[in-house]
């Protein structure tokens, strides 16, 4: 790839960058769009949903923008609760790696790269036609001492990434510790899920306070059996889609007075529709009410929420195991009420522990049989092979800017429609592998779909071979640091072109929620206006491994072909505002991990320091360098050892809280006369939602109010 | 190697084992023996010292192999406790394996293996001169459907290892619960030990005072801090050396009578040296004296033992984090007091992770160097090299008798000397890797002796190689299964007569404690026969490799050459007499860690396990039937997940002991009045013996009493 083909790509990308940024400053001042673009504010109510028409609205602003990157850290937290605020650090994270690898990319290392003549000579005259090799590694001469510069940045920049990496965590850590110092009491921290109860003459209930009471006679408060419930979860879905439809063809009272003769027959058929669908709805909500009661009295799974009076027994309890034996009575943390995942209580251990292998070899082969349309779309980019395939279009393929668009940006968006199959996938997997909670599924769901995208996009496309070469590959690990070597420098140009449209690009689309706004555009032929609607949720599984995965290819390119890191840094400054702006106007937190998921940043940093030095082993030795080569070899060991350190000085926070800090809070509220009703509320608020009583009513005007109570 | 040649070995090692037997049932009977062969009887009282001579001492006897057959388990528990009780059932484990392998193994595998003719017909005739060759499988014809019997055996075997594998795990479990529950309170049950006790303007005494009785206001009890004695102990070191001389130089009154006057005058220069050292006892007693008191100021080392009410919340303080530093106030379970390895107290967590790795990078290289010795040995099993190395040797390497000798005995008798060296090495290495109790160090050193054996002993000799090839082999691991299939048969004559010479023959030699027996006739000449002398430890971290070695080589070679077998079995029978007889009369538990060792004996049998059937997935593939070496791989990867299944079952009980455990055995001692008084010694029984004042009285007669008071 030349320059100029660069030069296209990044033209086009910026222009639709600007493009979407402008037209998402038009769309978002339409009232219409105002429940997708800016539904936050909506629900507060500093937005009305209706304003006159003004000029103003057609035109475009930056106001936004600016607001956007005035955001304090402070403000993000009060909106969306600390793990957005984490979110957030990952991208200024990025930002600051970015700033200061891409100076020393810039500066040092591409006029080094330029300087050389392995590959071709820099051509001044004619800039615009050089290849981009010209700007990598390669085109350093085998054995030029001028390597030691490279040598000496990979050092540099790894000590920097790890420095910054050690206070982040220890930012994180330390937010994390002060927000459980601040929060109120939280019902997650005075239970735990007690797993695998043994079954006994008595009932599931009988056996739980009789355990518990017995060995916390002083600390156990109550407890709530899970029920299984998935039959009235289907039959409530079944009802909520029955009044939905009922809604539909419930006559609009702003629109009755237009109506002439003609439409009054039509409304004559549909209020016969209505009384059917009324006795349908009627039916399923007895058949609900026999089946909740039938649960409360024998659906007793294996399972129950136990309570606590202080955070300190319910942390011991989950500390400690329980029983003589070990696959009983197992206990784990309770997920906030709002994150449980009510579906999924698996009942045994052995069947947990087994659909968890089943779901492990699933995404296993799923991620590798992937490889099929990776494969394909690397055909896309041989121009020669397209002619062959399709020799009608031989004629078109010969214009000089479609072929630069073929192979720079049709590759990279085919495979990027591709991977958004990918996030509901695993999502799927996770939520079927046992998880207790959303914040779980979602996290599990995270690490999927991160080394999803590491192994299909980055090593895949890399390798470019047919699975059995890359089996052979991993059988052989001695040559993985050369084979590195090789392959990863000559995919760089792929890999700065994947940034700019892949990264920019999705981005800024990001802005439009396309999906929710073409959902907008056909709910609102249906529902009437006064329409409850929820708050999306903010889709860490997906955002979380795309973010990381450019941090990835920004620190594996850094020193292979410098000239990656201002289009990663671009990338990052885009995704900074953006992601402020979807956080202040757009996403609810669905659930509050406090930032549980800064572990799986980190080691991901870490994975790719390690690529990244075993990439620059080989490259050094393939370089004619072998001194450079073995002096390099220490630094992912030292690497690790950081890791392990970090591991062992920060890990521990965000799997559970310390004694002090837990004994510290329980102090707090000792005599606090609140605590009584807070204590009383615990066995409501985990209350299974398909057990509360729905509340139906034939009176029409109430249809409108949401048929199922918030629990 | 031949028959005739096994015959031999087996021959002169049968009549070793007989010999040793023999003459140990002989010298077990003289009184000046005791001390070493039965010191616990003489311990105990029911033997004497004296006794007077009659000829019955000199004929062998049996007795004691029958009293040993038919000692109990009960018996040896109260003996040797539970940690004797779970090693003797390796053996009895061992010997069940391999006789249900054995019957396999000699009625179905080795005729199957006999009738092929791959390498050689079976002689009938000349039974003698069949090559060992022929009884091993690699004589069944390639792609022979009489391979399947071996690919059955495999299962069948596997299954059955596996089935009592998971009974044993139950059983050693369910011993160690009934332990805890029948003993009485003991002081580390109610200790946990703290480390890394960040330093603060008070004394490290004052901080642990204010930071438990802050958070365990009700259970705590009261701590004691760990000083650093280092040099108080050096200096004890050398009273106590100093003691040893003033009491050799000491007249013994027993012998005074018969003095004459020359000897009188050598006395009187004797008085004169005694007086000397007498002299420099004291100035040392002294400055011990001193020391001690300027450790009890000032000498405080960042760690303290802290006791609490119940053993639930000595559990609790040690599964919960208890600063909000993971790396501070961090907590161990503590030893035993009579397990406390007092020398090393690492202060830091910095300092003891750093220590940690270093002796592991040190143990690493240890065990991969130290194959020239074993590179050597096997220089010396080539008779062709023997005689291009020493030319004079060449007629007496003719002879067949002395050319049997050297290459079925010589070498692994040098290899066996060698690696008697291995165990303290070992030791030494684990001592100071910053474990604080000699259990720990000693299952620390149990686990590097095991894996120096199987890498040095089984991989080195199998693989014949130069480190280089290994290494290769190492970073390719595909090839693995192919390249064992290959060369483990091929060795599998010698690990038969390994097995009889090493296994056989060091067993039996073991009777003897023959460094025991020779310190013995050395100190009889210096001290006075009324002096004390302690009863030896079982050398857990000596005898758990060996044992288990030998079951690694009997699984590993059951279907490749099942003749192994019955020497495999003949072993674990001898060691089930020698080792209940050395627990019998010799050894006194040094430490109750209740069977703490087992998850890695089991985790060595599934090892075993494994590499049997990698093993086999390669040979099945070398002999051309690809569908029983596709048909393996599933074993390997169930054999893994039973034994995932197991550590979740029972791993747990070998790590703590379960709330309900802890709690039941705390109820039982609420009410009971003895707890006060042993609440108040647990503050004395974690005392530093370096710190307890020393008894020296110029007084000649207590000489003969220890200087030291035991602790």
């Amino acid at each position: 790839m030349i320059v100029s083909a660069l030069l296209t790509s990044v033209g086009i990308n910026t222009a639709l960058c600007v493009l979407f940024i402008t037209l998402y400053s038009i769309l978002r001042k339409q009232p219409s769009n105002y429940e997708v673009y800016v539904p936050r504010l909506l629900v507060k109510g500093t937005s009305k949903r209706r304003s006159h028409f003004n000029l103003e609205r057609l035109i475009p602003s930056a106001g936004w923008v600016a607001k956007a990157w005035r955001l304090s850290e402070e403000e993000l937290y009060s909106l969306s609760g600390l793990d957005g605020v984490v979110f957030m650090r990952i991208i200024t994270f990025s930002v600051r790696i970015f700033t200061f690898a891409g100076v020393i990319g810039i500066f040092v290392l591409l006029p080094v790269n330029c300087w050389g003549n392995q590959l071709e000579d820099f051509d001044v005259a004619n800039f615009t036609s050089n290849s981009l090799d010209v700007f990598t590694i390669s085109n350093v001469n085998s054995g030029s001492k001028w390597l030691w510069v490279h040598f000496c940045a990979v050092y540099v920049v790894t000590g920097f990434i790890c420095v910054l990496l050690f206070y982040e965590y220890k930012h994180v850590s330390s937010r994390r510790i002060s927000y459980f110092y601040s929060a109120k009491p939280q019902p997650h921290h005075f239970t735990i899920l007690v797993n695998s109860i043994p079954t006994s003459s008595s009932s599931i209930s009988d056996s739980v306070d009789s355990f518990f009471k017995e060995l916390y006679p002083s600390d156990y408060l109550s407890h709530v059996v899970v029920r299984r419930t998935s039959k009235i979860r289907s039959l409530l879905n079944d009802a909520n889609n029955m009044y939905k439809r009922v809604a539909r063809l419930q006559p609009d009272p702003n629109k009755q007075k237009i109506k002439n003769g003609a439409i009054s027959r039509l409304f004559g058929r549909k209020t016969n529709h209505i009384e059917r669908y009324e006795k349908m709805l009627e039916e399923i909500e007895e058949n609900v009410r026999l089946r909740q009661s039938e649960a409360s009295l024998t659906g007793e799974a294996r399972a129950a929420f136990v309570f606590f009076r202080t955070r300190f027994a319910a942390a011991a309890a989950f500390h400690l195991q329980q029983s003589v034996n070990p696959t009983q009575w197992t206990t784990e943390l309770a997920p906030e009420p709002r994150d449980v995942y009510w579906p999924f209580f698996s009942e045994s251990f052995i069947r947990r522990w087994i659909s968890k292998l089943v779901i492990l070899l699933v995404s296993t082969v799923f991620t590798i049989s992937f490889l099929v349309p990776v494969v394909f779309v690397q055909g896309l980019t041989n121009l020669s092979q397209l002619k062959t395939l399709f020799p009608f279009l031989t004629s078109i393929l010969t214009i000089k800017f479609v072929s630069q668009i073929i192979t720079g940006y049709l590759p990279s968006l085919i495979l990027q429609l591709f991977l958004q199959l990918v996030p509901p996938a695993m999502e799927f997997l996770s939520t079927i592998q046992g998880y207790i909670s959303h914040s779980d599924i979602e996290m599990s769901a995270t690490t999927k779909v991160l080394w999803f995208t590491v192994w299909n996009v980055f090593f895949a496309t890399a390798f470019s071979g047919s699975i059995l070469s890359m089996t052979s590959v991993i059988l052989n690990p001695k040559v993985i640091p050369g084979k590195l070597a090789i392959v990863v420098p000559a995919q760089a140009s792929f890999f700065i072109t994947y940034v700019v449209t892949s990264g920019w690009t999705s981005v800024s689309s990001e802005l439009f929620r396309i999906f929710p706004y073409i959902l907008n555009l056909i709910t609102r032929l249906f529902k009437s206006p006064d329409d409850e609607f929820e708050l999306p949720y903010m889709p860490y599984h997906k955002d979380i491994p795309r973010v990381l995965f450019f941090g990835l290819l920004g620190i594996t390119y850094f020193f292979l072909a410098p000239l990656i890191l201002p289009f990663v840094l671009a990338y990052f400054c885009l995704a900074y505002i953006i992601y402020k702006n979807q956080f202040m106007n757009v996403y609810a937190p669905r659930y509050e991990t406090a930032g549980k998921f800064w572990p799986t940043v980190h080691n991901s940093m870490i994975f790719s320091l390690v690529l990244m030095h075993i990439i620059a082993v080989g490259f050094f030795a393939l370089k004619k360098l072998s001194l450079a080569s073995s002096m390099t070899v220490p630094l992912p060991i030292l690497t690790l050892l950081f890791n392990e350190y970090c591991r062992k000085r920060f890990l521990p926070i965000f799997v559970g809280y310390s004694a002090e800090t837990l004994i510290k809070k329980d102090r707090e509220n000792q005599n606090d006369p609140t605590m009584t009703e807070f204590y009383n509320n615990l066995v409501d608020v985990y209350k299974d939602p398909a057990l509360v009583p729905i509340q139906y009513s034939s009176n029409t005007n109430s249809l409108s109010s949401p048929l199922i109570s918030p629990a």
